[in-house]
C-alpha cells in the first residue's frame, strides 16, 4: 500500500513515502474523463472497531492534506486539525477511527496533476495540465473507494470545513446511506460569484508566471512558479482573515515602525516567501492548485439536483450539524443559514450554530472553544445513537 | 501651460497634450525629498465668477485623472464622473467652476514616476522607482499650488470619493482656512489594514512580473509589466464591487455556459486584459499604481494629529457632509461613522447620509439619485451661504 512517491521538482528534499491505496481500474469522472490508475493517500488515527461501526472520516480544505494530526512530513509543522483532532479532543481519535484522505487532483500522494501518467508515446511525465478537471463529486466519489476498500459500509460522520465541507455536503448528498451524521463547517452549497473571482485572480497569477511555462514547469528540474503562486497564496490568505485577525497578525510589524516605512515588506511578495519559509510553494504544486480551484468553483449542490437544493437532500437519515463564524467572510452565515434552510425544507435532522469569533473564515482551524465544545457533543451524540 | 508629454512607452498612440501648471521651483515632500520642476495637470470646467468664488476641487480616485467630465483623451470613454459633474447635474458647472487635478505621482501629465527627470549624468528618464515616496498630504499641496496659481483663496467646496475622499479630509485638515465645504466619500480617515493587504497583493503581481523589470520597463520601448497590472487591477476591482454587483456584472457568462466550462474565461487574465480593451494597462503607469496605493496605505489623518482625529478638525468652520454605501466593503460604513464621531467631537458641522446600494464602493461612481440629491442638495446650502 506504501510506495515512494516519484522526486517532485516542487521539492527539493527527499521524497517523501504517502500511505496509499491504489485502484488499478481508476474511476470515471463528471466531465467524461476516465482517470486510471487511481491513487488515494491517506492517513488514519485511532482503531477501527470489531463492528466497524466508529470511521469518521475528516476532508481537507483547498490547502490542506491528509496529515491532520501528526508532524507533517515536508514542513515539519504539526497537523492542520491537532486541535481538534486526538485522544480526548473533539474528535476522539481514542472512541473514533478517523480517516483523512488527500483529495483526487491534490499533491500529497494521490492521483492529481503532479502524480505520473504514460503519454501517448509510452514516456511516463507528471500530469500537469492534461489532468482533467474534476468536481467535488469526483473528490468524494475517489474517497468512497477508499472507505470500501477499508472494509467500511457505513460512516459515524463525515466532517469538513471550507472546501471540507463542500465534500461533506456532497457526501450526504450522493452516498447518503454510507453517512449517518454529518458536519459541514464554515462552507456552503455553493461558490459566490465573490469566491470565484478571487480564485480566478489566483488563477491569473499563476498563469502570468512565467516559471509556469504553460503548466509544464515540472519539464526543469526545480522550477516552480514560485513568485504566481505567492500571489494566489497571498490573496487566499487575506480572504481567510477577518479585518481584526489581519490587523493583529501583521499588527506588530505596523506599530514598530515610523508612518513612512510600516509598509515595507508587510506583505511584499519576496517578504512573504520569506514569511512562509517557502514551504507553501515547495509543499503545493501549482497545477493542484489551479485543479483544486476550478473544483470548488464548479461545486453548486443545488445546480445538481435540478437547481433546488432541498432536492440533494431529501428523505435522508443523515443528522447534519452546520457551523458557521461570525466574521468569517469568504463563507459568510448567510450561507449557512441557507443550507439549514433546505435542510429543514428537506425534512432532515439539522443543527446549526454560529459562533461569535474575531477569526475569520480561519477560526474553524483555531483555538474556539465553543466550537469545539459544540462539534464534540454532536459527535457524541451521533455515537450514542450507534451503540460506538 | 500646455506642452506636449513625452510618448509613454505605455501609451503606443500620439502623445497625449495635457493643460498643465509648471513650478520651476518644486515643492518639498513629507518624507523630505525636494521635487523639482512640479508639473501639475488639470482640467476646469464651468466659469469662475468676478468674486473667485465658486470653485469646486474634485479629487479623484487611485485609478483616475484629471478627466472627470469629457471624453478620456487616452480611452476615448465618457468622463468617470458624468454622472456627477454638468451642467444641472449635481456638481453645476453652470453655476461652479469645477477643478481636478492629476495627483502628483500619477501618469496623466502631473510629476510622476512617469514625468522625466535628468539624471546625475545629465541623460533625460521618466523618473521610475526613483521617484519619491509622496503621501496624500504631498498631493494636497501640490493642489494647493494649482488653486493659487488660478488665483484662488479659497475653495467654495473640496470633494472627492474613496482616495478623493481622503484627499478631501486633509484639504479640511491642512489648510481648513481655504475649504468652506468638503464632502468625503466612500472613504476613511485611515486605509485598514485589509487594504493595505490587498494592495500589497497589487504591489506584488506587479513586482513579479519580470516586464516590470525592477521598474526600468521604461527602457525597452513598448514594454510594460501588463500581466502584473492585469492581476493588481483584478485584484481591485473585486473589492470595489459587492457580492450582487459581481454576480451581476459576470452573472450572463456564468449562466450562458455547461456547468463544467462556466469558469472558463469568466476573468482568466488574458480574457480580462480583452475584455477591458487593455485600456487599463495602456493608460496607466505600473510604477503609479506602487506609488499612489502606497500613499493611501501611509494615509492615517489621525497619526498625523497626536493619535486624534477631531485633533485634524479642532476649530474648523469647514461644513462637511460625508456619505457611505451600504454594501460598501472596501469603506464600509462604520468608518465614515467614526469620521462623523470625529468631526462632531471637534464641533464641525457635519451631515452624514449613508445611501442604500447594491453596487459596492463603486457606488459613488454610478447612478444613485439618492446620493446624488444628496451632495447636490448639500452644495447648493454652502453656495447660498456664501451668496455664490
Amino acid at each position: 500500500m506504501t510506495e515512494p512517491l516519484p522526486s517532485s521538482p516542487a521539492d527539493p528534499a527527499a521524497p517523501v513515502e504517502h500511505q496509499r491505496a491504489h485502484f488499478p481500474e481508476g474511476m470515471a469522472l463528471d466531465c467524461g474523463a476516465w482517470v486510471a490508475p487511481l491513487d488515494v493517500a491517506y492517513r488514519t488515527y485511532g482503531t477501527l472497531n470489531a463492528a466497524r461501526s466508529n470511521a469518521v472520516l475528516v476532508c481537507h480544505a483547498l490547502t490542506g492534506d491528509q496529515y491532520l494530526a501528526e508532524r507533517h512530513p515536508v514542513t515539519g509543522r504539526p497537523g492542520w486539525w491537532e486541535a481538534i483532532v486526538g485522544p480526548g479532543k473533539p474528535i476522539d481519535t481514542s472512541r473514533f477511527f478517523v480517516i483523512c484522505a488527500n483529495v483526487l487532483g491534490g499533491c500529497m500522494g494521490s492521483t492529481g496533476p503532479r502524480a505520473p501518467m504514460t503519454d501517448s508515446d509510452g514516456h511516463t511525465r507528471p500530469w500537469g495540465t492534461d489532468f482533467p478537471n474534476i468536481t467535488i463529486r469526483d473528490m468524494v466519489r475517489a474517497q468512497e473507494k477508499l472507505v470500501r476498500h477499508l472494509g467500511i459500509d457505513r460512516l459515524l460522520a463525515v466532517v469538513g470545513g471550507s472546501m471540507g465541507g463542500m465534500q461533506a455536503l456532497e457526501w450526504a448528498a450522493t452516498f447518503p446511506r454510507m453517512v449517518h451524521a454529518c458536519a459541514p463547517i464554515a462552507t456552503a452549497a455553493h461558490h459566490s460569484a465573490q469566491n470565484i473571482a478571487f480564485h480566478e485572480v489566483g488563477r491569473a497569477a499563476i498563469h502570468s508566471d512565467p516559471d509556469w511555462r504553460g503548466g509544464r514547469y515540472w519539464a526543469e528540474e526545480g522550477l516552480v512558479p514560485a513568485k504566481g503562486l505567492s500571489v494566489a497564496r497571498m490573496v487566499a490568505h487575506i480572504t481567510y482573515l477577518s479585518e481584526e485577525a489581519l490587523a493583529r497578525k501583521f499588527g506588530r510589524r505596523l506599530r514598530g515602525a515610523s508612518a513612512l516605512t510600516f509598509l515595507e515588506d508587510v506583505f511584499e511578495v519576496e517578504s512573504y516567501l520569506r514569511h512562509q519559509g517557502s514551504t507553501f510553494v515547495r509543499r503545493f504544486d501549482a497545477n493542484s492548485y489551479l485543479t483544486i480551484t476550478r473544483a470548488m468553483d464548479y461545486f453548486d449542490l443545488a445546480a445538481e439536483h435540478g437547481g433546488e437544493l432541498a432536492a440533494a437532500f431529501r428523505g435522508t437519515a443523515t443528522r447534519f450539524f452546520v457551523a458557521s463564524f461570525s466574521s468569517d467572510w469568504l463563507f459568510p452565515t448567510s450561507e449557512s443559514r441557507a443550507l439549514v434552510r433546505a435542510l429543514n425544507a428537506a425534512a432532515a435532522s439539522v443543527s446549526f450554530v454560529e459562533i461569535k469569533s474575531d477569526k475569520g473564515h480561519d477560526a474553524f482551524l483555531l483555538d474556539e472553544p465553543e466550537f469545539h465544545a459544540a462539534l464534540g457533543g454532536f459527535l457524541r451524540g451521533a455515537a450514542e445513537r450507534l451503540g460506538v
